[in-house]
């Protein structure tokens, strides 16, 4: 657990050190849970987006792209029951003034339980050696049963007790706990109440004629309400999708894990529309689409995983989520929802309109039914580099900080170096950036040992050094060297290009799928 | 003028039709002055963004990126000015209850002084036919010179009552000028009061712990906040440049001409970063390279034209228009300004930090000075858009409609027609499609004559349509269509690639500037 708390720490400082993200706002000390990317960030971001656009929209002739706003009519969210069911019971304390997730209070304090039962655990553990069972001892040990039913019960009881919407009860459970304000120690609480997470904004000139708005906590809806007009005008016939990526807004109250979970966060959504009925065969073939897209990129097929929804959301008909291995261990990374017709008949219910499908081949109108892939861009953007992020013992004991992203996202394809400032290697060196970079994000490098050189590249993930030395004068060629295996090879420069569009281009890795 | 206002409608028209921009939610009849980009509209402004990105970016080695989150801590607009001073002058009518911009009922009356006297001017020239002199006319007419001084001394009593903060005196001038709601036709007018056209948020679960946070009404600020950061982080030298593309905000109260004005629009800015003195070298330099770039597209040399500002913004010492001939007239579609190094000192002031960079040939810190060019990514969909939507006559006299535009922006960049639906065609084409499908946007279509698929390809502005015949069959050869001149000439399915790349790539436009 240190060692990943660890790792976690080395992610946030390398990014922001080689400028991948910057806390937002950090000249006024940061706004919590919102950051930017920074000009290494912003082209890895950029490179992962369109990764994705072309495998989902240039790729399949079925699906198309869109590009809905930020702002939406309010009437959406009424639809969608985000007006009336997003939110998280939050709890005040009297003396602090402090505010808590009530739910996060509770689950705070199970988790405190199954720390003492592990560490009763892992005490028996060392005392019995070989000879442990730890099955037994877990359903033996008194203090152990205790700890891990009273854990349950609790978790229990807070989840029925906010299904059912009797906050009072959660109150309650709080109260017996004996929770207090860990930033006070007061037990002097408020009630608990809902908040709805969704950022509210009013467009016009005053309180007394504005229209509430919301930033979308989605971006799915936009879709749903550009459903007809897209299939329509796009003649499109079922099964087919709409793709669209774009930023959504959630006032978390607790935002915490760096990039994991922002108040500002960027989806790559697609919808899938079927027709009724057969919407479990897609949902199966989507799952194995994404896992294998994600596996496609080469961090390690051992670090996803699927996780089914035993409890779905109140839309869907099956859920899974495709986990990855984070730092702080394994997280959602995409959601595929069978989300039924749930969307678009609550649009057809508030909005009047008809948002059915003539199917030509059945001769008749439905509403179709929709299957939803759903990947969180800067989750995916953490999951690459937390993952790519390695230090590695070199064969001379030296240590190198290597960032071993997958090439067809990393922000410089090539760097290029002159060994020396002088004898015009230089000149040379500029050369070949300038003939590269009609094709490629290049940079160039003169500054410091070329080992060092090597080494910030290594740091950024530019998968090739191409070095200028006195050769180059000679013969016309140039050493190229390989981020992952540090091996060099000599070639001539006119073969450069298709040397590094042969490894970093998007079509090359997409028939690796 | 009937004709541009004809023209305008087609485009708009046009846009919902084929697929290019959907209003906001329209199933709940819109959201007003936000517009979704549909299925190829997502694609022609997705190849817009790149194509400034690479020109911007990738082209130019001392220019990196960025994305700064939307979401800013609020001091940032404190210190750029935004809170004080970013303010529309509102009236209300307190009969009809309808909310204006005094400034736009002053100017909207001045304007039907000028139609009077165009008028005037228009009878004048029918009545002295070739004898006409217009310059003699319109400054001895009576009647056309009351017309012309009165809008005059109108607009230059507003705008210095606006300039001295004299709302008292804006509301003075309506009541003297008569001006009625049109809506109503009643004269009961309220005050005149400033009003802040930010979109206001709060961050936090409750209004009295909460933060009031801004929807950024502009994309420049993040690039100036992160100054430093970038600078240091990515080893920047002066003169360097930050570029961003991304979303911004203006609550405004009129908003119209389509996607021309938005409340939720995007911006491609790019913010240089220069020796204090060398300023006007570089603001002249980015006038001339960002006018290339716009004619590089080649929708005509005719329509672009500079505008320079001769009254400045507070943070300016020198400031540029680039106007295109739009469907209502020449507009800004991009600014050029020299903004000094006043964000960066104000930055400074509210923050308390140093934002200065260190000259290692001066030997010394300077707060540098800041060349912005700033296009609206939005205005220039327009642009090409609206430029490109022409109806042609055909030699035999029937009609097309054909969206000319750039091939390198074109949503799709072949359509692939099997010539009739049988034969083994159908399959050809769809081969064909698979394997151009990894390099390009491309489409399939097997509905209806031939004629009518590549009317609708044009319509869409794809460059290509590739039919595959009986010959295809053969000897591996197909016809390929050229929209804009609708030649057709026999290839071999093997050069296609070839071909499509040669006129469509990012590449070999960027080369032509």
């Amino acid at each position: 657990m240190a060692k990943q708390e660890d790792l976690f720490k080395n992610v946030v400082s390398h990014a922001k050190e080689y400028g991948f993200i910057f806390p937002s706002s950090e000249i006024y000390d940061g706004l919590s849970a919102v950051y930017d990317y920074a000009q290494n960030g912003v082209e890895l971001k950029k490179n992962i987006r369109d990764y994705w656009w072309k495998s989902m929209v240039q790729m399949h002739e079925n699906i198309v792209g869109l590009d809905a706003a930020i702002l939406m009519h309010p009437t959406t969210w009424k639809a969608s029951g985000h007006v009336d069911a997003f939110n998280d019971p939050l709890i005040d304390n009297k003396d602090s003034k402090k505010r808590y997730r009530a739910d996060v209070l509770i689950e705070d304090y199970a988790e405190k339980l199954n720390i003492k039962a592990q560490k009763e655990i892992e005490k028996a553990r060392v005392r019995f050696g070989d000879a442990f069972n730890e099955q037994e001892f877990i359903s033996t040990n008194p203090r152990v049963v205790e700890y891990l039913s009273k854990k349950n019960e609790i978790l229990a009881r807070m989840a029925k007790s906010l299904d059912a919407g009797d906050l009072d009860d959660v109150k309650l459970l709080i109260e017996e706990l004996e929770i207090a304000c860990p930033d006070s120690g007061s037990k002097n609480w408020t009630e608990v109440r809902q908040f709805n997470l969704m950022f509210g904004t009013k467009l016009g000139a005053s309180a007394d004629s504005a229209m509430d708005l919301y930033l979308r906590p989605e971006t799915a809806q936009g879709i749903f309400v550009n459903f007809l007009n897209v299939q329509k005008t796009g003649r499109m016939k079922i099964p087919f999708g709409i793709a669209q990526t774009g930023k959504a807004f959630r006032n978390e109250i607790v935002a915490r894990q760096f990039i994991f979970r922002m108040r500002e966060f960027e989806q790559m959504e697609m919808q899938f529309f079927v027709k009724p009925g057969e919407e479990m065969k897609w949902y199966e073939y989507w799952k194995t689409t994404r896992l294998n897209w994600h596996k496609s990129l080469g961090l390690g097929a051992e670090n996803y995983r699927f996780h089914d929804h035993e409890k779905l959301a109140h839309y869907a008909n099956a859920a899974a989520d495709i986990e990855f291995n984070f730092p702080f261990g394994f997280k959602e990374l995409e959601g595929i929802h069978s989300r039924t017709d749930f969307d678009l008949k609550a649009h057809e219910q508030f909005s009047g309109k008809k948002l059915q499908y003539f199917d030509t081949e059945e001769n008749k109108n439905y509403v179709p039914y929709v299957v939803e892939t759903s990947v969180g861009l800067d989750r995916m953007f953490l999951a690459v580099f937390s993952k790519a992020l390695q230090e590695e013992t070199l064969e001379d004991g030296s240590t190198r900080t290597v960032l071993r992203l997958p090439s067809v996202l990393a922000p410089t394809k090539a760097a290029i170096l002159p060994l020396v400032k002088k004898d015009g290697l230089p000149e040379i060196a500029k050369e070949i950036m300038e003939d590269l970079k009609w094709d490629f994000n290049v940079a160039y490098d003169e500054k410091d040992a070329v080992g060092r050189r090597y080494r910030r590249q290594d740091a950024l993930g530019t998968p090739f050094c191409i070095t200028v030395d006195h050769q180059t004068i000679e013969d016309k060629t140039v050493t190229i060297r390989h981020r992952d295996s540090m091996q060099q090879e000599r070639v001539a420069i006119a073969d450069l290009k298709n040397i590094i569009e042969n490894e970093v281009s998007v079509r090359n890795w997409l028939m690796k799928m």
